[in-house]
């Protein structure tokens, strides 16, 4: 039997020989109930230890291709070597932007994907508010008056009327803007941009998954900075701008997710002038500064930026609907006309009928009467939650946000947010854990509730649920057998 | 003055003086009118040559940030220094991906974007035949059937009605099916998740002009296998085959953008076959099959795959309307939650109120009728092509397509399109060079034609006004005036 085996980099010589056998096995070359040689007459041929072709075996064993029979020593597993579907091992040709589907995120994603959970998982606004009606109308208008135009072809930059609203509401120049198909597309539009594997990203610790996926996703190296209820620690910034040559800041600025946390305004001022003078390019990610329920008016870094060092990211999918699928970017002027070339490469361009109807949803004054609507009704939430919070689940602590979507809730010491989940889906109960808002390992005594999509009776109890699933993952609770309740809601795939 | 030069990689000496002294220019440490040191003294303080530094304050003297002053040698222009807006130079943080703005692509865009243009340019569907109205009323009924959940979350696979019908006129499992925010965004997809710079992608010349755009973001290496009439040219693939190891080949194997042409039936079957033996996945990207006018049916790549080495990928936009932005992929078993997964950092999900009322468009049998009638219209117009061609432009030479958009004209010997096309605009007359799709310099005696989107009396008069070019661009008759006829329409930006 042929096999090859030879310094493959970083590749251990059983893992060759198992390759090289799998191989032969998927090629058809090797057939069920075939016997292969015995682990010393291999490790012999090959050259290697015996042991080395013994684990090389089990592994194969484990992957069921291969099995041991009475009397015959090591065989190939019959219906494994049939008539082989598939030539292409598609894992060995993905690059390593392609997630694991074993990651912790795709597991936590998996855990809650299950539909009977009252779920306080999702970063999503509540439906019962979406303004369908409305943009079932403008939709029939937009067309009526629009025709077919409107359906053929927009610029890349997106819908003329919609990027001037936009830039004007953001007091910047049209040129500085483009729409959007969502601001994960911004995300991902600057990782395109900017990163190449090797390169460094800063970002706050923690911060929104999503953008830690695509940093990881791109190869870059995250460092971190400490982010707390008054935003990002600008002391620490500045310490590591001394230490790393970073591509750009990724940050949250105001309601941050998933601390709730806002910047103060003198440190969005000291941010800007700490950019402009170390030239570091700032991407601001700001999806939630329109929920804002109380405290003060917090400015966007990008409007205070006078050196053009920040670029603006926005969305409609929190304040609108995220069906709608459509957000925004704002960049410097020279930068813009470049990402739109990349754009081009991309998707082209944002679905033409949404950014109409959306257009008019925004200059008729209904986007603003909207964002009233649902911010007077997700302060009660928000209200709801916190009181049902320190009811239920008096040992866990949290900062009342003044904005977005999100409790970010300090479990009490011994506690770990992944068991909780478990407990917690025992008792149909869906939040996300802290771990996946860090980029090192981080925020096991952490977890994000989001109380946007529920009324108030409803987060009441799913705060009761929590304060009982937080008892029973308390290593001496761990005894009582969970109570079922399975009249909840289904609950959305989760946005983290 | 303290200039920091050293061995930078890849800097030359002039460039690094030069650099360094704009940096001080634009953070203002030298103000206009301020005096440099002469290159005299300053190659002496630096210990280079005196044709070093001459050929700095030659460069900085270009981008007018020096001047030479009587009586007080260089100095900084005035304005230049002062109070510097941008503090980053965001051309030194981009990645190779984004497109050089003065690449023969953009130059060809820019040349084509102007809007009295009697346009041939754009690879797109008419918009007269565009169902609007029917969107309109289906959009509605979606809305008020299915209510605000449309509008707030769906899968990342897409709606399920959609990505079942989808599934079920490919006879492919819905599993292997996912919807996207257009085909382009598919080609987006797989470049991010097999290409790494330095890797090898097969693809026709000529091809589809974004493939080349993305494959060359990706720093992808590209080896092209000639394709014309009949589709790719199998011996020569098979002989690539052994030369290089590819991620995959990239074909478009019915009505080919540019060509029109179409691979035979046993060859597709011989490719697939292939494919299988060497293990080479193939991207087969199908927009135009739907779009059929006469010859016979052909079968994707993907229907007659046994081996799952195909992934396929199509679009509505050339069928339906292009502002709709949906497309999908088909991909092995193994594959496409690997996709599904990288497309959640892409852009999350496409359009749901567009996904829904696209299926309600084709469960009712409108996309079949719509696609009949479009058939019906654009073979006409293809055939007026085809015979205006003939008697305006004797000397080119074409196929007619059987189907698509395209008719691919060689033109005489002598012929440059590029020169032709700047005579074309002067008669207001756009279309697509040649070279833009061929990865290698190829194709300076071709242009594209786009039949769709004029009725044929407009095609007729466009073709007497490319006959009319064609004379004019060649060496002899530079002297004649060009006409000047600006009743033509507006031209949409072009998609090759």
């Amino acid at each position: 039997m042929v096999i090859a085996v030879g310094p493959r980099e970083g590749q251990p010589l059983h893992t060759q020989i198992a390759d090289s056998l799998r191989a032969r096995i998927e090629k058809g070359e090797l057939v069920g109930g075939e016997r292969l040689p015995t682990t010393r007459d291999l490790a012999k041929d090959l050259g290697v230890s015996r042991s080395t072709v013994v684990r090389a075996y089990e592994q194969l064993a484990r992957e069921g291709r291969v099995e041991g029979r009475v009397g015959m020593g090591t065989v190939v597993s019959v219906g494994v070597a049939a008539p082989q579907k598939e030539r292409i091992n598609w894992n060995l040709l993905l690059t390593p932007r392609v997630q694991e589907p074993d990651s912790e995120y795709a597991q936590i994603h998996r855990m809650l994907s299950q539909t009977d959970l009252l779920s306080f998982a999702g970063g999503l606004p509540s439906p019962e508010f979406f303004p369908g009606d409305a943009f079932q109308q403008l939709s029939d208008e937009v067309l009526r008056q629009q025709g077919a135009k409107l359906l053929q072809w927009c610029p890349i930059e997106g819908y003329p009327p919609l990027r001037s609203w936009i830039a004007e509401r953001l007091g910047s120049p049209m040129e500085n803007v483009m729409v959007l198909s969502g601001s994960t597309q911004g995300i991902h539009l600057l990782t395109q941009a900017f990163l190449e594997p090797g390169d460094t990203v800063l970002v706050e610790a923690p911060t929104y998954a999503g953008a830690i996926q695509a940093f990881r996703g791109a190869g870059a190296r995250i460092v971190s900075i400490p982010s707390g209820p008054n935003g990002i620690d600008l002391e620490q910034l500045e310490a590591a701008l001394d230490r790393v040559r970073a591509k750009f800041l990724y940050i949250v600025p105001t309601y941050h997710n998933p601390t709730g946390g806002c910047l103060p305004i003198a440190e969005r001022e000291a941010l800007v002038t700490l950019a402009a003078q170390r030239g570091l390019p700032i991407v601001e990610d700001d999806p939630y500064s329109t929920l804002r329920y109380d405290g003060p008016h917090y400015p966007s870094l990008y409007s205070l930026d006078p050196s053009e060092c920040v670029i603006y990211l926005s969305t409609f999918s929190k304040s609108v609907f995220p069906g709608l699928r459509i957000g925004w970017i704002a960049a410097p002027t020279k930068l813009l006309p470049r990402l739109v070339s990349l754009r081009n490469l991309i998707d082209l361009f944002t679905n033409s009928l949404a950014q109409g109807s959306l257009y008019e949803f925004c200059k008729r004054g209904m986007f603003d009467a909207h964002l009233q609507r649902v911010r007077s009704e997700y302060v009660e939430r928000r209200d709801a939650m916190v009181a049902a919070l320190r009811r239920y689940v008096p040992t866990a602590s949290f900062d009342v946000p003044h904005g977005g979507l999100f409790v970010w809730v300090k479990l009490p010491q011994e506690t770990d947010a992944r068991r909780l989940l478990e407990e917690a889906i025992d008792l149909r109960l869906g939040f996300i854990t802290g771990p996946l808002f860090y980029p090192e390992t981080e925020g096991r005594d952490r977890i994000r509730l989001s109380f946007a999509c529920h009324p108030p009776k409803r987060i009441v109890d799913g705060m009761r649920r929590l304060g009982l699933a937080l008892q029973r993952s308390l290593p001496s609770e761990r005894a009582s057998s969970p109570e079922r309740d399975d009249k909840s809601p289904s609950a959305p795939r989760f946005v983290v």
